[in-house]
C-alpha cells in the first residue's frame, strides 16, 4: 500500500472489512502466526473505531490483543467464556468479536453510540457475558459463573483478563481467597501485565511489589510469559491446563503494543505520562499508526505467501469546531484548588490514579509533597483521609464520581461519623460524556451521598462557581463536603450576578421568564435549560425562568418560595436518577415547610433508566435532558 | 475468696475498682508478670460491662488482652496511638483503658448505654483516636495518621489491632500496598489471630491460606508469637523496633482466652458454632466464668506475694420478661426462604460470616449444597452473586444492611445495570439495638439503594408480612429487590387484616383514626406509632391513624390520597436518617401527581444526627421515635 495513508486525503480512516477476517481465520499457517496476524488486524480496526468515536482506549486495546486473539481463536471451546475486568480494553475485544463472526461487523463503526458499541462492555451486546468497567470485580463475577455452572450440571471454563493497575483494588485480592476454597479448576484469569494503568507507570502510582510471589501465597496455580509471544502463552495455557487450582498468567505485555510510538516503551522516562490510554490520537498520530499497522500487516500476510489485504476506508467528519468559550470546570477547580493550598498549609490532596483528569498536575506542582496518589484504591484513600483528618489535615479527595460515591461509600460514612472535615470532588459527574457508559456515569452520586450526617453536596454551574464553592467548602462548611464536578468542557450560556455569593441553601436566576420555573444546577442541565427557555422564547411560547440551586441537599424553601413566586408549573431537573437527585429533595423539603403551593404544579425531569452510552447529544436526548426535550416538556407541561 | 460467686445473691456481677488496677500496675514483678495479671483483671471487668449491658463480644475482648494490655503498659510511649480496627473487642479495650486511669472508671457501669461507653469504639470517648467497627479499615486510618504527622512534623508509632476473620475484607490488603510504597515504619499492625469469626472457625468460613507468606509477599516485615505469651509478644516487638518497614505481628491466640468453657479450644469440634462472640452470657455461665476469673486472680496475686484483691458488687437488675408475642422477622424470614428453596431449585443464599444472625442455618441444613459462605467479603459475595444470576441462579444475598447496602454498593449497581434478579436481604436494619452504635446502625440504606435502577425496596411490619414479601420479591419483582430486616424480636401491637396481599406501592391501615395519620413501615415504627395512637386515644387527644407502608422507594398516590382522606396533619416516619428516607420519596411523590393536597400538613419524623449507641429505649427516645416523642409531637402538630 506504500505511503497511502500519508497521500490521502484528510480525515481518511482505515479499517478491514469482514470477508479479510474470515480470509484470515482461514490462512494455512501455524495458529500461533494465524493469531497474530489476526490481532494485528483487529488493532487497526480498534484504532479506526476510536479515532471515529473520538473516545476509547487504544493502549490496554493493543496490550491485550494477542493474548484475546490466541483465546477466542484457538483456547476456548464452546462453553467456555472470556471477558474483560478492566473492560476499557473493549475497543480491541470488540474488534476481535466481530473478526470472528461473533459479533455484527456493522457495529465497527458504532464505537460509544448509541445502539452501538458502549464504551465499556455491556451485556446488551452479543459475545459480552458481563457488565465490566469498573475495577476489580471480574474475578468475584466469574467465581459465581462458575459456581451458577456446577450447581446447574454445565462445564466450561472462565478466563478473565485483568489489568494490572487495577490489581490496586481490594476486591481483587478480597476475590482470591475463596477461587482456592472452593477448588475452582475452571477459572483462569490472565494478567494484562503492561506496567501503566491511566496515568503512568504502575510502580508510580502504587507499586504492585513482587506479583508472582503475592499470587501465590494466595494459593493460585500462578504462570508468568510474554503476553505478545503467542507461543509462549499457548504453551502456559497448556501446562496449567490440568492443575487442579484457580489458575492466573502474568502475561508481560507492552502498552500500546503495535504501534511503535504508542508503545510505553517509546516513552522517554519513567515519570512520562502516557499519552494514549484514553481519548482519541490526533490527525497526526492516527495517520502515523494507521500506516504503521498497514505496512506490518501486508509484510505480514506477503510472508505466508497470501494475497494482498483489501482495505476499506471512510472520510471522518471533522470534529465540530470547540466553542472558545467553552467553560472548563476541572481547568476552574484546578486553580481553586492551589489557591487554598496556597492559604492553607495543612491542606493535602488525595488521588486515585487519575492525576490528569481531575486536575490535580498543577497542584503537583506547585505542593509537590502534599499530593497522596493511593493508585486505584478508592476505600483504602478515603479511609485514608479520615486518618489524616483526625489528625489535624484538611484532606481533599479526588477521583471520578461514580467511584467515589459508591466504591468507599462505607468508609465516607465511617469518617464522617467522627465528624471531620474533608472535601470529596467527584469529577466526571452526571450522564456525559456517555461514551464511557453506564460504569462511569456518574448518576447515583447525590442518593447515595445524601444522608450521610453532616455533608454539603453541591455543583457549581460555571467556573466562576467553582471556585466560589471550593472556598465555601474549604473554609466555611461546617462539615465535610462534596463537589460534584461535570468534567466536559461545556458552552454555558448564561452569567451569575456579579454580586453572586454562594449562601447554603440559595441559587441564583440565571435566566428570567414568568410563566414556567426551571430548577437546576450543574453547566450542562442549566445549559439546556436555558438554550430551551430562548428558543421558547423565540417560538412566542411560554416564558420560562432559570434557577440555579447549586445546593444539592439543602435548600431555603423561604428563599425558594420567593423565586418561584407566579410561576404555575415548576419543572426540578436532575443530571442523576430521577429518584434520589435534587428534586426529590426539593419537593419534600417544600412540602414539609409551607407545604407545596396550592397552584403550583411540579415535574420531576431525570433519569429513569439505566442510561445508554453514545455521544453527548445522543445521551442527553436519550434521557430527556436537551434543550428540545425541555421545550417539549414545557410546551406539554408535563 | 472460695466459692464466693456461687453462694452469692443471683445476679450478683462482679468487678476490681479502680484502685486495685492501680495497685496491679504498681506490683514490684516483672512487667510481662504485671501485665499478665492486669488483663485478667481487665477480663474480669470486661465480663461484668457486658453482663451489665446485655451483649457485647467476649470472645475478641478475652483473646486480644494479653497484648492490649502489654501495649498500654509497657510499649505505647507519649506520641503512640493504639486502636482496634476490628472494634468489637471494645469492652476488653475499655476495661484497661481504664485500669490505666485514661477513661474514667464511672464508665465501666455504662456500656453500651447513652452518653456511656458505645458498642464499637468511637473518638467522642476518651483514648479513642478512631471510629471502628466497620472492619478492614484500620490499617488504612493508621497510615492517614502516620502521613499527617510526618507532614506536620510529629512522630509516633501506630498500633493497630485487626482480627483474623477482618483479613477477609478486600480494602485489609489494598491498604498494605502503599504502606510499604511509602515506608510506613511507624506502623505496627497486630493481628489477633484467635482462629475464629463471628460464626465459627475462620478456616471453615473462608480459609486464610498461609497467611504468613501473604504477608511476606506484601513487603511487610512480618513476625509471629503466642499472643497470650506475654515475654514472646514483648521479644517480637522489640525485634521489630529498628526495621524500617511497616510491621506485623500475627499473634495466635485462643478466643475466650482466660475462661477455660469459653476458650475456643473447648468446642468439641471444629464444625460447632461458637456461643461467645457476641451477646451476653446467661446467669450460669457468668456465674463460672466470674468464679474462674476471680480463682486465678487471687492465686495470681497470692503467688507474687501481694495482699489479696478487693472485688466489688452490683446486683444486677432482672431482665424484663420477653412478651410471649414477641415477633421474630428474622425467624419467619428463614421459613420463608427454605419454602422459596422448596419452590425453586435454582435458588441460591450467599452470605458474609453472619449465618446466624441471618437466619440462614436452617436454609443450611435442609439445602446444605446451596448455601455459598463468602466469608466477610462482601463485595466479593455482591459480584458473586451478579455471575450467578448471569448464569441461571436466583442468589439471595445476605448480611447485615449497614453492610450490605455501603460495602459493596457499587458492586450492587454493577450488577442492576445488567438487568438481573437478585434479592439482598439486609438484616440489624434500622437504628435499634442501639448498643453496637453507628457501625452497625443501619439508617442510610434507604438512600444509597434508592436510585439503583429497577431496584424494589421492602420492609415487612410482623412475621406475617415477612413471608409475603419474600414471596413477591422471588415470585413477582420485575427486577432486584432489597428486604431491609428489623433483627430485634419485638412485640408488634396490631394485625395484619386477613386478605391483605402486598400490592407494590400501597400498603394497609393498622390502626384506624380519624384526624391525623401517621404513615410508616416495619416493627418498630409502627408499633411505636400504634401504641403511640392508643395512648392518645385513651387521653382524648388527636385521633390517629397509622398506615403501614411497606414500599420503602415507590408509592401508588392514588391509594395514598384515599388512605389519607380527611387526615389534616400527616406524620412520616423514617427509621433512617430523614434525608433520602421514605418521607422524601412519599413527598415528592404526592407533589408531582396531583400535588400535595392544600389542607394537609406533612411532618417528616426521621434521624437527624448520628445515633447515639445505647439500649434500645435511650436510643429510640434519643432518635425521637418512641411512643412517648410521638405523641408529644402528633399533640404539638409538628
Amino acid at each position: 500500500m506504500g505511503d497511502l495513508v500519508g497521500q490521502a486525503v484528510e480525515g481518511t480512516l482505515y479499517y478491514l472489512p469482514y470477508p479479510e477476517f474470515e480470509r484470515a481465520r482461514g490462512l494455512d499457517v501455524e495458529p500461533e502466526q494465524r493469531a497474530g496476524i489476526f490481532a494485528d488486524m483487529c488493532r487497526l480496526n480498534a484504532l479506526y473505531m476510536i479515532a471515529c468515536a473520538g473516545s476509547g482506549h487504544i493502549g490496554s486495546s493493543f496490550s491485550s490483543l494477542d493474548i484475546v486473539s490466541w483465546l477466542l481463536l484457538e483456547e476456548m471451546n464452546d462453553d467456555d467464556v472470556y471477558f474483560s475486568s478492566k473492560g476499557h480494553d473493549a475497543p480491541g475485544f470488540y474488534a476481535a468479536l466481530i473478526g470472528t463472526g461473533r459479533l455484527d461487523f456493522a457495529l465497527t463503526h458504532r464505537l460509544r453510540r448509541i445502539d452501538g458499541l458502549p464504551g465499556h462492555p455491556d451485556v446488551g451486546t452479543p459475545g459480552i457475558v458481563t457488565n465490566t468497567g469498573s475495577l476489580g470485580m471480574g474475578v468475584s463475577k466469574a467465581k459465581g459463573m462458575i459456581l451458577a455452572n456446577r450447581l446447574l450440571g454445565r462445564s466450561g471454563r472462565v478466563f478473565v483478563m485483568t489489568g494490572d493497575g487495577e490489581l490496586q483494588e481490594g476486591q481483587f485480592w478480597e476475590s482470591l481467597v475463596s477461587a482456592v476454597n472452593f477448588d475452582l479448576h475452571e477459572l483462569v484469569v490472565v494478567i494484562d501485565h503492561n506496567k501503566l494503568q491511566s496515568d503512568t507507570f504502575v510502580k508510580n502510582v502504587s507499586d504492585l511489589g513482587d506479583l508472582l510471589a503475592k499470587l501465590e501465597a494466595f494459593g493460585w496455580c500462578v504462570a508468568r510469559c510474554d503476553g505478545h509471544d503467542i507461543p509462549a502463552l499457548a504453551r502456559a495455557l497448556s501446562a496449567l491446563e490440568t492443575d487442579p487450582r484457580p489458575k492466573v498468567i502474568i502475561a508481560d505485555t507492552v502498552k500500546g503494543r503495535g504501534v511503535s510510538f504508542m508503545e510505553h516503551t517509546a516513552l522517554d522516562s519513567d515519570v512520562a505520562m502516557y499519552r494514549f490510554h484514553s481519548g482519541a490520537p490526533d490527525a497526526g498520530a492516527y495517520r502515523k499508526a494507521a500506516q504503521e499497522l498497514i505496512d506490518r500487516l501486508e509484510q505480514r500476510i506477503a510472508a505466508v505467501g497470501a494475497p494482498s489485504l483489501e482495505f476499506e476506508t471512510v472520510v471522518r467528519e471533522a470534529p465540530l469546531p470547540v466553542a472558545a468559550e467553552q467553560q472548563r470546570l476541572v481547568a476552574a477547580y484546578s486553580r481553586a484548588l492551589i489557591e487554598q493550598a496556597d492559604r492553607h498549609p495543612n491542606l493535602v490532596a488525595l488521588d486515585a490514579d487519575l492525576i490528569l483528569d481531575t486536575g490535580l498536575i498543577p497542584f503537583r506542582e506547585k505542593h509537590p509533597g502534599r499530593l497522596v496518589e493511593c493508585g486505584i484504591a478508592e476505600q483504602d484513600m478515603v479511609s485514608m483521609a479520615g486518618g489524616m483528618a483526625l489528625n489535624g489535615l484538611m484532606p481533599i479527595v479526588h477521583s471520578f464520581a461514580c467511584f467515589l460515591s459508591a466504591r468507599p461509600n462505607e468508609q465516607i460514612y465511617n469518617n464522617a461519623t467522627e465528624e471531620t472535615r474533608i472535601l470529596y470532588v467527584g469529577s466526571l459527574a452526571g450522564v456525559v460524556p456517555g461514551g464511557p457508559g453506564h460504569s462511569h456515569q456518574a448518576v447515583r452520586d447525590i442518593s447515595t451521598l445524601a444522608a450521610v450526617p453532616g455533608m454539603t453536596l453541591v455543583e457549581p454551574s460555571c467556573e466562576a462557581e467553582v471556585g466560589m464553592l471550593v472556598d465555601w467548602c474549604v473554609n466555611e462548611a461546617p462539615g465535610s463536603s462534596y463537589l460534584r464536578l461535570v468534567s466536559l468542557p461545556w458552552n454555558v450560556p448564561f452569567n451569575l450576578p456579579e454580586d453572586y455569593r454562594p449562601v447554603p441553601g440559595r441559587g441564583v436566576c440565571v435566566h428570567p421568564g414568568r410563566d414556567v420555573a426551571i430548577i437546576a444546577y450543574g453547566p450542562v442541565l442549566l445549559s439546556e435549560a436555558v438554550n430551551a427557555a430562548r428558543r421558547l422564547a423565540d417560538e412566542k411560547g411560554p416564558s420560562v425562568r432559570v434557577i440555579n440551586l447549586p445546593w444539592l441537599n439543602q435548600v431555603d424553601t423561604e428563599w425558594l418560595r420567593g423565586e418561584l413566586a407566579g410561576c404555575q408549573k415548576v419543572f426540578c431537573l436532575d443530571n442523576h436518577y430521577a429518584d434520589g437527585g435534587q428534586a426529590d429533595m426539593i419537593l419534600s423539603a417544600l412540602a414539609v415547610g409551607k407545604g407545596i403551593p396550592p397552584d403550583m404544579q411540579f415535574v420531576r425531569v431525570g433519569i429513569e433508566s439505566i442510561p445508554p452510552s453514545g455521544s453527548v447529544a445522543e445521551v442527553l436526548r436519550a434521557c430527556g435532558l436537551d434543550a428540545d426535550s425541555l421545550v417539549s416538556r414545557v410546551r406539554q407541561g408535563t
